[in-house]
C-alpha cells in the first residue's frame, strides 16, 4: 500500500503556506522538492565528514570518497547500468548531454551527418545539438508528434537514412507528459548502427527505468527533479560508446600524467568528471535515490498513473480548459490553456494566490510550442508526494481564474 | 582584533576528532569547511524555500529566484567587479575555465597562437590548454618560477610574442603559496592586446581581489575553497571579451528562442549559464562570501600572515623538513618532504593518526613537479580558522613521523 502521508511529512517543505493557503506543489517537472532524509544528509555531510575527495589519504578525505563513491553504485543500480563504470557522475542533464555532444558527437561526426530529434525535445536536448548544426554543418531532423501528443515509434525509425548519426529523444515529454517507446527505437537504431540518446529527465522520476533493456547508448538523469539536491545528476554511457569519446571538460581528475607537452587521460568514467566534483550533491542525490528505490519505483509509477487518471477526468470535466497532450501513454504532466481566457502567466498568478504553484511559459520547449500552435501553456506536473485532494484544490483554482477571467 | 576562536566556533566540523585526537585541518588547499550560517542556509533553502529559477511565476519560485540572483551581486562586490553582469555563476574553477577554452578561446585561436602559462599552475589551468594544443594546434609556451619559488612577472612579460593570445596564470600556487604579481603581469598584457586568464581558486581565498585594479580579462573562482557549498563557483568577464565569446553549454536558460533551424542566445552572463543552475550551492556560496567580507578579507590576510610566519619559523627548526616555496609574498600553505623519509603518503597517513589533515602527492600540478623535481609532497595549507596552536600540532606530528622514519 502506498502510504502517500507518510511520505508527504518526509517533505519539510509540503507542510508549508503560501500566500496563507497550504503549499499544492504542482511544479515537480521543473524541480522536485526534498525529502528530511536528503537534507540531512548534506547537513552531516558538511558539519561532520567534509572534506575533497579521491586526492587525500587522510580520515575525512577517505571518508568522503567512500561516500561519494558509493553513489556511482547507487546510480548504476537505479538505472540498471551493467557496471557502476559505466556512470559518468555531473551536475544534470544539461551538463550530460553536452559532454555527449562536445565528447562523443563533434569528434564523430562531420558535415551533412544527421541527428533526429522529437518535435517534443526540451531545449537541453536541442540546442547542443544546435552547435554542431552552426559550427560543423551537422543536420538537425525534427519527427513530429501526432495530434494526441504521442510519438510513434516507427516514425522516428522510419527517419533514419544512411546519413544518421545519433537520435537524441525524450522519455517523457517535459510538456505534455507524453511517454515515448525508447526501447523500440533504441533497440531498431542500434540494428542500424545509430547511436542513441535517451533524456530521462522527466522519464526517470516517474517509472522504473532500465537502460540495458531500453538498449540506448547514453541515458541521462537530473538529480533536482528526482527530489535530490540541485547540481546533482549523471548519464549513464554504454562502453562502446565510451572507448568513442574524448574528454569534454579538463581538469584534475579525469587525468592521470600531465607534463608540458603531453596529457595522458584517466580512465574512464573518470576521464569524464573534471575537477573537484559536487561532492555533496551527489551523496545527497544517492540518498534520494536509495529513497525512492525504499517507496519502490512501480509503486510511485502506480500513484502516477491514479493521479493522473483522477486529474484527467477532473479536467476533462471543465469545458472551458483545452489539455494539450492526451496520449494513451502519459505521465501525470498537464499543459493547458484557458479558453478565451487570459495569458498563461496570469493564470499561475492567480493559481499561486490559492497556495497553488505551476509553471507558465514555453517550458523550455520551443518547437513544440511552435508545433502545438501556442504561445506558451500553463503546467501542472505531479510527483510522488501529490494526493486527489491537491487534484482537486487544483479544479477551483482554475474555476476561479475562469470566473475572473470569464 | 580578529578573534579566530569566535570563527572557530562558527565551523562545525572544527570541533570533531579524527581517530581519536581534535581535527587540525590543514587540508584547506584542496576543500575548505563550511561556517554553520552556510550550512543553515542550505537547510532553509530546501526545507522552506526550493523551487526551479528564472522560469516560474509562482512565490517560491520568486523567492528562490530572487535569493539565487542576489549572488551575482554579491560575487562583483566579493571581486570588485564593475557589474554583476560580469559575472557567470558555475560549479567552480574547473568549468569557468573550460568555459574560456571552449567560449573564447576555440573561436579565436588558430594554430600556431600562443598561450603562456606559468610552470606552476593547477591543471584545471592546464588541461583546457593542452586541448587546444591537441585540437588545433596552439602552441602552451612555459615560464618557469625561480629556485625560490615566486615568478618575476617581467619573465612572464618578456615571453610575450606577436603570436601570444592569452597568458593564463595562477594567483597563488596551490603548492608552493607563491603570490604572483598579476597585476603588473595584466597591464602589460592589455597594453599588448593580450587577454589574461587569472586562476583565483587560491588567491580569492587568502587575500582581497579587485579584478578591476587587476586588470584582468578572466578572473575564475571556485566556492568550496571559499567556505561555500562544492559545485559552486563564478568566473569573472570583462564585457570587452565577452562580447568575443561564443556559449560553451547549451539548453535551457541561455537561450531566448530555439526553433527548429536557429537559436537566438539570451544576453549575456545567461548566455553561459545553460540549465538548471546550482540554485542552492549558489545561495550558500552566497552566505559564505557575506561571511567573508563581514571578518574582512584584509583581516583573514592578516591573521594569515601571521600564521604563515609562525609555520615558516616552525618549520625551519627542522632541519630534516625541505620546505617547497621560499618566495617573499607567499599564502600559508607548506609543501614538504622529509629528508631521508618515506614518501610523503607514509607521512600524511602518520600525521592522520595525530588527527592532522594534510594532502600528499602531485596536488594537481604534475608540470611543477617535475620542475621541483619531486615525485610528491605533502601540504599544509592554512585557512582563515587555523592557529598558531595548530601548527604546534603539525610540527609535533611531523617529530614523531621522523622518529618513525629515522
Amino acid at each position: 500500500m502506498y502510504d502517500v502521508e507518510k511520505i508527504r511529512s518526509d517533505f519539510p517543505i509540503l507542510s508549508r503556506e503560501v500566500n496563507g493557503k497550504p503549499l499544492t506543489y504542482l511544479d515537480n517537472g521543473a524541480s522536485a522538492q526534498k525529502p528530511q532524509v536528503v537534507i540531512d544528509a548534506i547537513t552531516r555531510a558538511y558539519a561532520e565528514e567534509y572534506s575533497n575527495v579521491h586526492r587525500g589519504l587522510h580520515y575525512l578525505s577517505n571518508l568522503a570518497t567512500e561516500k561519494y563513491e558509493t553513489v556511482r553504485g547507487t546510480i548504476a543500480r537505479f538505472l540498471n547500468a551493467g557496471h557502476e563504470d559505466h556512470i559518468v557522475m555531473n551536475s544534470g542533464t544539461t551538463e550530460g548531454i553536452n559532454t555527449i555532444a562536445y565528447g562523443w558527437a563533434m569528434p564523430n561526426l562531420e558535415a551533412g551527418d544527421e541527428i533526429i530529434l522529437s518535435v517534443m525535445e526540451h531545449h537541453a536536448n536541442i540546442v547542443p545539438w544546435h552547435f554542431l548544426r552552426e559550427r560543423q554543418g551537422v543536420v538537425i531532423k525534427w519527427v513530429e508528434a501526432a495530434p494526441d501528443g504521442s510519438l510513434d515509434p516507427q516514425s522516428v525509425i522510419d527517419a533514419i537514412t544512411p546519413k544518421t548519426k545519433l537520435i537524441a529523444i525524450t522519455q517523457c515529454s517535459n510538456v505534455l507528459g507524453t511517454i515515448v517507446d525508447v526501447k523500440s527505437i533504441c533497440h531498431a537504431a542500434r540494428d542500424r548502427g545509430v547511436a542513441t540518446l535517451v533524456d530521462g529527465s522527466q522519464g526517470a522520476v516517474h517509472m522504473p527505468v532500465d537502460v540495458q533493456d531500453i538498449g540506448c547508448d547514453f541515458y541521462a538523469i537530473t538529480g533536482h527533479k528526482l527530489y535530490g539536491p540541485s547540481s546533482s545528476g549523471a548519464i549513464y554511457i554504454r562502453p562502446e560508446r565510451m572507448a568513442e569519446m574524448r574528454p569534454f571538460m579538463g581538469g584534475g581528475d579525469m587525468i592521470k600524467e600531465v607534463s608540458r607537452d603531453r596529457v595522458i587521460y584517466n580512465d574512464a568514467p573518470m576521464k569524464f568528471e573534471a575537477g573537484t566534483p559536487g561532492i555533496v550533491q551527489m551523496i545527497g542525490l544517492g540518498v534520494a535515490l536509495d529513497y525512492m528505490m525504499g517507496v519502490g519505483m512501480d509503486k510511485i509509477a502506480a500513484h502516477e498513473a491514479d493521479l493522473k487518471s483522477y486529474a484527467s477526468e477532473r479536467l476533462s470535466g471543465l469545458n472551458w480548459v483545452s489539455v494539450q497532450g492526451q496520449a494513451p501513454e502519459k505521465a501525470a504532466i498537464f499543459s493547458f490553456t484557458l479558453e478565451g481566457a487570459a495569458h498563461a502567466h496570469d493564470i499561475s498568478t492567480i493559481l499561486d494566490k490559492k497556495g497553488v504553484a505551476v509553471r507558465a511559459g514555453q517550458h523550455c520547449a520551443g518547437p513544440l510550442m511552435e508545433h502545438l500552435g501556442v504561445a506558451a501553456t500553463c503546467r501542472a506536473s505531479f510527483g510522488m508526494y501529490n494526493t486527489r485532494a491537491e487534484v482537486d484544490v487544483l479544479v477551483d483554482a482554475l474555476e476561479l481564474a475562469h470566473e475572473l477571467f470569464a
